[in-house]
């Protein structure tokens, strides 16, 4: 999925305002010539995966729309430590008051679609696909899933109104999940998926014996065993989804039991920054 | 520190409206009684610290402003794996489509402010505090910042207007610390810090030496001989700040050289969320 | 679907800052004195389905926070000419500042909502679900289509990011309904359903052989014969919507061509405003 | 009256923003390629008055900041069924995702200006106007009286603060119209008028005895012989608006009686979308 | 012209948020202890006319929902030097937080009301009003405007939407005044009113002598025995505005030509700000 | 300092909304042809200081993107009454309904920059620097301080979240200027200062007396004898400030008595626009 700069720019707007506050950047108001220019590179202090390059020039142009913006590699390409991936000459009070802003949602986008693509290279050659979840920084979740997608994974719900999914909670109050399934269908519309989250192979076949059943099931917290059998119980009807307990030591054997879908938070509410500096040329 | 809600009700809602997108929370309008009410827990599902409780009150009462929300601990305090942080009875479907964005920021928070408090008590008894930087989540500055000192950190700049900075950027274009430092010092109000980088002990015997110094020496990336060795020359005159390579490991015997500053941008940058999560009581 | 106060508010206030203007309104400033109380019925002028009273309320007390509001029917319900639909206690200046805000959009709602009704009570007793479209009043989706649903109407996409909808334009670029659809499912995810328009029954029959599918098929502009045609080809395989050149005469043969779902874009787009006023009681 | 784009952006961009949620038209980003240009053919498929071309303009430009937009018609003049009104060549991706924006927009004020334009020829050679109502589309009130000043109507109150409209109910807390009148006179500026409805002939000549009356009279449901009557009693000393059960087929008669102006909040309320599409060229 | 909390809170707001920046007041937040409650006066310094007590409680609630806020005077009424305005009894962080913004937005309203009282009573005995320009603080329009209806005067045009006025610059233009007139009398709808400004007698002739005149004409700097001439041609006809080099010296030989209204730009662009403190009850 | 137009543009954008309302400019809509140019000069009508000359530049822009604007002078230069600040060449509806924000915001500016010089000029020769304060226009904080600054004053704190000011509610609630002082020094970050008010000559000496003492004394409404004992005793140690009762009368004596810096509020709250006019070139 390719992101409109209309959906970028109000975020970047947003930080670099954040970090302006109501004076600006003093230092380079003191210590730099107003017509000083600079040329310099947005490097890579460490290997990784590329996203969010665009926030770069948005920053960058947002202080000053003459700046000319080289990306030197795309959104999902991989790079080395070291390597240049956008070359910036431009007014130098402006890059340099925009420099903050870019690095941190640069080098956070960037550790998103690193960390992603650790966990599908961990998966590669089964048939399950990597997740990301609701779990995203509040204000950045359309960043953070494209860079899940850059990374090579692949997206959950975006929010609480794109598909219906039942969790426990609901369950309780509902009484049951097959009623819950059959409220959620009579309820959404012709476009809207159902999933289900179900805590043991009971649930599980209970939701699967059910006339108009969910479209996918998320097998919560299963262990390896469950998985597979729920994988031989379900043969094909229902998308397959293990979340709980994911990490790059057990993705692998949890993928290996057949599962459609892994799920797994920490793409977005853990994934360390990757370290990208600012280098005059 | 002591955030208003003021500053925090925007960053809220706005996380609120990102997640309940256009048409609100189709799960829980489809499988939950619009009369049913739900008293739930969010409870620590590992030991930490505690940051921005608030958030939980604010996206809560933002659903339902009918909400009981009872704090347990308060923002500073230390918690157990198991143990409630804030008690919530309220609507159904309001606290269900509350829980992910209260989750989310405040697992962030406490997960920062967990990590500082690590940081903090690494250096106990030395004389050195541990500070944050700019390297933090765009819209979440304020909040993040606020974790840091709830956690025991120190606030560093909270933008590019509020102290000069002066790196090595500035430097290389004014022609040497010094003038950028003279050109700073003519340039700023009373109330405002002047603090500059240095990379080496030359540089900072040359900002040492001036007239009108800065109020802060940065020492960025010195090894631990040259930053003992800065103490020793700078005898007190200034505010001494060691950045770069400081991880849990090394940042001990950083402090131990006499440094009266350790900023550490992985505090916001880095800390993984901490898990929480929300138990029907 | 339940619309949360916080998606309606921010339109309900937009329009009342619209309507005040600079000023405010003059005409109550001038005549009616500050303490004036009045009691007043939001009463219809014609029959028709309820959908939205939540704007009264809203609006009212946007201007008087302690205005009693009672609303005397649910959203979904039907009513008579003559019928009260809310009746409101408030400040006099307060209530007669936001009655026309108030009734602009809830004339709009409910007039959506009793034209759903009409298409929804033409196909009573077929399989045939009636949809709305994303041919909305920018501003106001989400509004209109929860009246939809009030009305007893199903609801499409609610934008262009939560599911796939493939059109001829897609298609003439893409070389061929095929490859379109192909593409489309390696690009989603697994909670997104997948739609694509034919012109034709070849065309049916060519995304009907695909190896993996889309989940939705919409015939546009087919005649019924070719609608009854492409039922019994699909036989029950994909959801067959029908579109184009639906209006309260031709919906009920549509739908018993055996569809099942038809989408109409005059319910959000042209329908008239239910005729609604207030009434001092 | 001729809208700067500064009062049009912001409309169209928060149309577009709604539309895009939070990722974009996956259908284009699956589909399309990314480098795919487009030109297309925003086409009438059914004669009107053109209003509102600059949506176009606007949304695709807010897509596709290099998009070449050649407007082939202007604001206010009639156009045929078939007719290009506006020619775009743009990235193909940008183009379809503002697509249902543009035509949104663009078929509601092309609506309007239709409407409105049948009304004014109905009453062609009467000395009466036809004007619009505050019941306009919430968000949207300067560009539907925009719309009806391009069909020929005449614009009535923007809104509550730019003129004084005195009404039933302000009649009844202040104790007559008189009285009301004399209270608005005193508190609006000199370049404010004052309206202020009766609803039978003796409140008229009510009103006309004031020393200091209105600008302008509404006279509200009046029959044909009543409005006859209170042209004569008025002898030209103040603007007469009738209002009220005005349609196509009864407003030559009303024209006829010689009033000044005649009110119709269908103009806005109730007028169909014109049908507009996009064809690639 | 009373305005309603709603065009007054985002203004209150906008200055809180700019004052409070990302931290908060730190003073508070280091010196008062969390649960303090602190009883304070806004009290004047010095003798003038209320105006915007509103902005008190809306800034102190913004901060203290429960604070208890009692208005001690009303808009329009005059105090002296010592009286207390408003008593606040809240939490003491967020009173003191709250003082500047209140206190600058008070002492700014009250000054403009006290400047336009002063110019009132110059002219007491007169027919002349005294009336406001455009020459606002730009966001602080609608205030400001209701300031100089507290201390007495007059409104003119609340922006450039709700009356036409011709000036020197349009007529160049359009080919004269009277040409400049029949355009704008065909182009507005039949509640704005129309305004001319003329540089002389001739001009004012011209004008005066169109068929469909204007409402009112503005008599750009003439000197006092051309004011009174062109008092005796208008004959009643017209409303006259003099404008232009008017001062609380000059103002009352103006008044005294027997001009209808006197507009004055100092009141809202050059009013000093009263001194209005807040001590500790 | 150097404001970013990115914090100005805003604010000009906010400005222009006010002014345009919801129907733009009537009279230029009415009498100017769509095709119409106008070459026009801002120029001053009495001699000042230039701040602001970048509001005229974003306003005409905002209305016009193609507008030809030449700046003839920059921010702090001082120029004559008669000359030519910008000439503009733009669109003549766009130029002359931009024409009024322009001149409100930049005729404030200029206004505070040139009484600023006037303070600055009468202290010429000793070492008292002028600062500004809090009490600025609510939403112009930034560009009223910028102004200040090319007056030649200096910036005092920006808001409540960029220093310490300890003022007399403080002391009192904490037990004292000792007491709070400390509390400050051990909240604060290293890069944020301390400032407490001192009512008389015992509270100097108590807070010169302290360990940890503030790095600037407020000397709140001294005589000048005890303003000239505070700087002897103070003796070069912190940082003196002046405050209360300076006028352009007192200022001279104030600053001789050997005082730091002087903070007068009538710089922004009551500084008198300054007259600029908008001349046909």
């Amino acid at each position: 999925m390719s992101l409109p700069d209309l959906l970028i720019d109000p975020v970047v707007r947003l930080a670099l305002a954040e970090d302006l506050g109501r004076a600006g950047d003093v230092t380079a108001a003191a210590c730099i010539p107003a017509d000083a220019r600079l040329t310099a590179d947005f490097a890579a202090r460490q290997a990784g995966v590329a996203a969010g390059l665009a926030v770069v020039r948005l920053a960058v142009r947002a202080m000053d729309p003459d700046a000319v913006v080289e990306e030197r590699i795309k959104d999902g390409e991989a790079f080395e430590a070291g390597q240049t991936l956008v070359r910036v000459e431009a007014d130098a009070r402006a890059l340099l008051a925009a420099e903050r802003t870019a690095l941190n949602l640069l080098g956070r986008l960037c550790g998103v679609a690193t960390l992603t693509r650790a966990y599908v290279e961990a998966v590669a050659g089964t048939s399950a696909r990597i997740a990301d979840t609701r779990k995203t920084t509040p204000g950045l979740r359309a960043l953070e899933k494209h860079a899940v997608a850059m990374g090579g994974g692949s997206n959950h719900r975006f929010g609480l109104d794109d598909a219906v999914l039942i969790k426990d909670n609901h369950v309780a109050v509902c009484g049951g999940a097959a009623e819950a399934v059959r409220r959620a269908r009579t309820s959404v519309g012709h476009l809207m998926k159902v999933e289900v989250e179900v805590d043991g192979l009971d649930q599980l076949d209970a939701v699967l014996a059910l006339a108009v059943g969910p479209d996918v099931v998320m097998l919560d917290n299963f262990g390896l065993d469950d998985l597979r059998e729920a994988v031989r119980r379900n043969a094909g009807r229902v998308v397959l989804e293990a979340s709980g307990g994911v990490n790059l030591k057990t993705v692998r054997a949890i993928a290996e039991t057949g599962v459609d879908v892994i799920s797994v938070g920490a793409l977005t509410h853990s994934a360390p920054s990757l370290d990208i500096g600012l280098d005059a040329a």
